[in-house]
This record gives structure tokens, C-alpha cells and sequence, in this order.
């Protein structure tokens, strides 16, 4: 009897909840997206892969899709958000580290010679990454890392970075998840560096999350199990990096990737390649005016080989000036 | 208007999901344990971090659980299920292979002489993971592993080893999922030995699966992106590698966690030493007439100094024959 109730119970609730959706139906889930091609590809994709009685159907479990970070759901210039972070890490322990006044890039970056930093490339921020992202445990990074996310502000629009995340791209990821998707991040950036803050402002847990790292250590230390970041590189999630990642982390091919330079064609490529209906996308920055517009000649983010290839593959090319009629979050009062 | 009637509608239906939930409580969740110190325990710590009004109360985002496999979730003894499908696979392969006739220790294994096999010890197995489960496509080995588990049968209970998963951790785990955690394996074994079939079997998806695992590489090979598994060793998800592999898969300190073995101290440790309500737990296997009974003096899933650390640490030692009812799902007919 007891059981006999509760499925009645349920089959009401669903029947009802049904109803509701259908009564909701008329808002339009993407409203910050501007009608045309890029927002047609997406509302057709996803009627798609939804559609129980077509042939594109992909079950729930299946309807995995992954966003790069950087340029695809939040600002990128003019400079990688963790970047600036990491250049306030080497300002505040530099009291800490004498030998950083003769030591280069160091030396630079705290003269405030940003161009003999980027100057120093890869192997200068690395170095800088190694001696202010490690030698302290998971728990202490995270704290460093929210303290600075949520009080550090954009030169140019003197706001929060995650202020500065793209409203489209919020609607987007939530229509997905409303179609039961799974959102997953996939980024070059430091995997810790964003799980302290994905949830909040993406809907995205730290284990829907997959970036760059370095090795951490289990240790016992006072007689507390603590795991201690160590000055190694454990993996760069970046170009062919990026399927990898998703093999390791995931474990299943996405049906949707979306991303905005050269370092997201492999996960484009890897994601569009599988068989049955796929969507690959990469937002192109075309707006000075609202954001920053930039492709093949910028340092940050370059979109270049990406554009080339998108027709051949059928990617979209989502032009951030034309398709998207709001950028980021009304401000909050 | 159509908002507002979704609104009282998903009102009414949460209502009505309520009562639902109310009229079913009766039933048993966890029906397969039996009354008494295990079951209590797992029965308060749950309540505890549900309630709402309670100075334990944990929200459903950090209802993190973590259950080993081997030995703790399916059958171990009298050997890894993912030793029978490498030795099967040396097997199968052996005639593309001749010069495994004279070489150790496929040669021993070829001949019959298990004995010889394990005394080549870890470095024996690893030459035998690498020969045959590397070197093929991601999707390929899928597909190798797939074929096995759907026919392969246990030694002595002439069963599939998915059948031969433990009744009262899928009830655990359902009763888990019911509460608003989310469940995620961490085990010593082959990431993507798991991945095929942990979803079907469990209700654990692929993402959900922490383990060990080889370096795959992003390879264009006919025009197509493949995933090529090659043969070095990525990462080893046991013992100290265990808390390791929650932090980069999960990025979560877990409040439960589930294991068998000495290699799972390190993760009940990282567990339970967090702030908050926890708790850690270590099937014993006492029980030979039903599955098997081992702790101290085996090669397979030895826990000795678990043992003697459970109690200093509170961790619940569950009894297989004194807390078990059934051990096994019934037989599918």
C-alpha cells in the first residue's frame, strides 16, 4: 500500500513537473544570444541529441560537453586572469625572497618591467609558477587562491574576474544541463587555481573540472595527513593535452566542445571526430568595444589555425559581436 | 502567468515528491546489513550530515564518498579480477607473440606454472600490462575489456565478476546517492579496466572513477584523432597515490571513505582527519564459507596495519559474517 502511494506520488509529481516545463517553455533559455546561425546550430544540436524518436538521440549519460576556460567562459586580455594572480603572489612574498631583486624574471616583474617579464616566455612564468603556486598544502592553496578571486579586479573594467564571465555562455551551460548534460571545464589554466570558485559561478563542481597541475605529495606532517604541492609540472592541459585530459578525467568523448584559440582544436577535433551528431565551437573575439577583439596576432588566445579549419570541420564560429547582444552579468547593486 | 503556474506547479510536485519519499521510508534502505555497530554507525553519521539543524550538517556539494573496488565493492580472491583478464589477454595474444615462449614470465604463464608467475612479483605484472593493454586505441581497449567482462567467469563461483559485487555496498551506495552525496571509486586498478562497466553496475560513471592508469597520447592517424595508449606508467592509485588521486580527480576532501585494505589508509586517513563529521571504514573479510576469509597473511588485499589503526582512529571495521546478510545479488535467472 505504502509503495503502491508512493508511485502514484511520483507519476503525479513528474506528470506535474512536465506540465511546468511546458508552461515555461515560451522564455527563451538563450536570451543573450542574438538569433541567427551560431544560436540556430545550437537550439537544432540540442533538439537533436534530445529527441527520443530521432536518429541523432544520445542518452543522458552520453551528453557530455566541455568548455575551455580562458576566452570561452570568462576575459582573457589583455592577459590570463591567473597570470595577474600570479605577478600579485610574486609582489607579496617577494619581502620573503631577497635574492628575487637580482634574480630574473623576478627582478623585472617587481621593477615593474612587464616587457623584460613576458619576455622571459614560458620558462620565466613557470619558474614564477614553481616558487609562489607550491611548497604549501592543497588547503593553504586553496585559501590563497579565494582570498585573491574574490577581491582582485580587472584594469580595464575595474571588476571582479568572475564579473567577467560571459552571460551567453552562463545561459548556455545551464540550458544544457536543463537538456541533462553534463558541463565539464576543460583549461590550459591551473586546475586549482578554478575549482575554489566554479561552482559558484559556472554551476561547474571542482571534479566537473580539468586544467593543468602540478604534483602534489601525501605526507603526515605534525602527525596530520596533508597533501604538500611540489615545484613539478604533473600535466599541461593544452592542445593534445586536452583529449587526454578528457580521456583521464572524463573517461568519455564529449558530443560538445567549446573553445576560442589553437589550443582548443584538438579537443574540437577529438570531440567532432566521434561518430553520431557532434557540435564543435570557438568564440571569436570581435568586439573592441564591449570586450577585446583579437585572433590570429595576438599573444593571448590566439585563434589562428582554428579559423582556418572550422569550415572543413563544420565548427561554429560564434562572432562575439554579432551573436551575443549582452557580454557579461548585469552588475550586482 | 505561465511562470507563475510553473511555479506553484514544481511547488506542488516537490510536495507531493515529499510525501512520497515520507510513505516509503519504512523500507529498509540498507536491508542486506544486519543490526548492530556497523549499520547504526552508518545510519547516524548519515542523519548527522543531512540534518539541517544539526552542528554536523554537511551541504549536499560536499557529501563527498569514496569506495575502493578490489575487495570492498566486488570479489578479490583468490586473485584481481584485472589479473584473470591479463592473463587471459597474454592468452589470446601469445600467437602474435612468439618470443613469449622463451621469455618470463609469459613463458611460465603460457606453461600453466602460476607459481612462477607471481613470484616475478610486481615487475613481472607491469611487463604484462604493458604488453597487452597498451599499444592499441583508447576506444579499442574499451572495447577488449567490455568483451571480457561481459564473459568472463570467477574461478570458483562460476559467476561473472559483476555479479560477484557486494549486495550491501550497492544498497550503501543507493542509500548514499538517496542522501545527496555523490559516489566515486578510488581504486588501485586499471582506470579504464573500470570505466566500461562501473556505470551499469554500480551507478558510478565514468568521471566518477579514480584509478591507475598509462599515458595515452593525442595521435592524428589516417586523418582521424586517436587516443593511443602507450606503454609508461601515468599514475598508480594506491596507498599514498590514493589521496593524491582524490585531490586531482575530485578536488574534494571526502567525508566517507570505504576500503579494504592497507592500501586504502592513506585515503582514510586523508578522510577521516578533516574538519567535521567523518567516517572511515575497512571490510574485513571473515567469512570463508560464503566468499572468502583474509587479512593479516595474504598476498591479495592484506589488511594488517588497517587493522591495528582502526580503532585509534575510529574507523568501523564491517564484519562480513557478522554484518552481511547477503553478500551477493541474487542470481539474474
Amino acid at each position: 500500500m505504502k509503495q503502491t502511494i508512493a508511485k502514484i506520488t511520483i507519476a503525479l509529481a513528474a506528470a506535474l513537473l512536465m506540465f511546468g516545463a511546458t508552461a515555461n517553455a515560451a522564455a527563451d533559455p538563450l536570451s543573450s544570444w542574438n538569433d541567427g546561425a551560431s544560436k540556430k546550430a545550437i537550439l537544432e544540436f540540442v533538439a537533436a541529441v534530445t529527441d527520443k524518436n530521432g536518429k541523432d538521440y544520445v542518452k543522458p549519460s552520453d551528453r557530455i560537453a566541455t568548455f575551455d576556460n580562458d576566452g570561452t567562459l570568462w576575459v582573457e586580455h589583455p592577459m590570463y586572469s591567473q597570470l595577474y594572480f600570479l605577478f600579485d603572489r610574486v609582489k607579496e612574498l617577494a619581502p620573503k625572497h631577497p635574492e628575487w631583486k637580482t634574480t630574473q624574471p623576478f627582478k623585472a616583474l617587481l621593477a615593474g618591467d612587464m616587457k623584460t617579464v613576458m619576455a622571459s616566455g614560458e620558462k620565466g612564468i613557470v619558474e614564477m609558477v614553481m616558487a609562489t603556486h607550491t611548497g604549501m598544502s592543497a588547503d593553504q592553496f586553496t585559501r590563497i587562491a579565494t582570498q585573491w578571486i574574490e577581491t582582485a579586479k580587472h584594469p580595464r573594467f575595474k571588476r571582479l574576474y568572475t564579473e567577467l564571465v560571459y552571460q551567453p555562455q552562463l545561459e548556455l551551460m545551464s540550458y544544457l544541463r536543463d537538456n541533462g548534460f553534463e558541463v565539464f571545464i576543460v583549461s590550459g589554466g591551473g586546475i586549482e587555481f578554478m575549482r575554489p570558485w566554479t561552482e559558484r559561478v559556472y554551476g561547474i563542481s571542482p571534479a566537473q573540472v580539468v586544467g593543468s597541475s602540478i604534483v602534489t605529495e601525501f605526507q603526515i606532517k605534525d602527525g596530520k595527513p596533508v597533501l604538500m604541492r611540489t615545484p613539478k609540472i604533473n600535466f599541461i592541459d593544452d592542445k593534445k593535452g586536452k583529449p587526454v585530459g578528457i580521456y583521464q578525467h572524463i573517461g568519455q568523448r564529449p558530443i560538445l566542445a567549446f573553445g576560442n584559440s589553437d589550443g582548443d582544436i584538438q579537443m574540437l577535433e577529438y570531440t567532432t571526430a566521434g561518430d553520431g551528431r557532434r557540435l564543435g565551437l570557438l568564440v571569436h573575439h570581435t568586439d573592441a568595444a564591449r570586450e577585446y577583439a583579437y585572433d590570429r596576432k595576438t599573444h593571448v588566445g590566439t585563434l589562428d589555425k582554428g579559423l582556418d579549419m572550422a569550415t572543413a570541420n563544420d565548427w561554429i564560429i560564434v562572432d562575439m559581436k554579432r551573436d551575443w547582444n549582452q557580454i557579461f552579468p548585469a552588475e550586482s547593486k
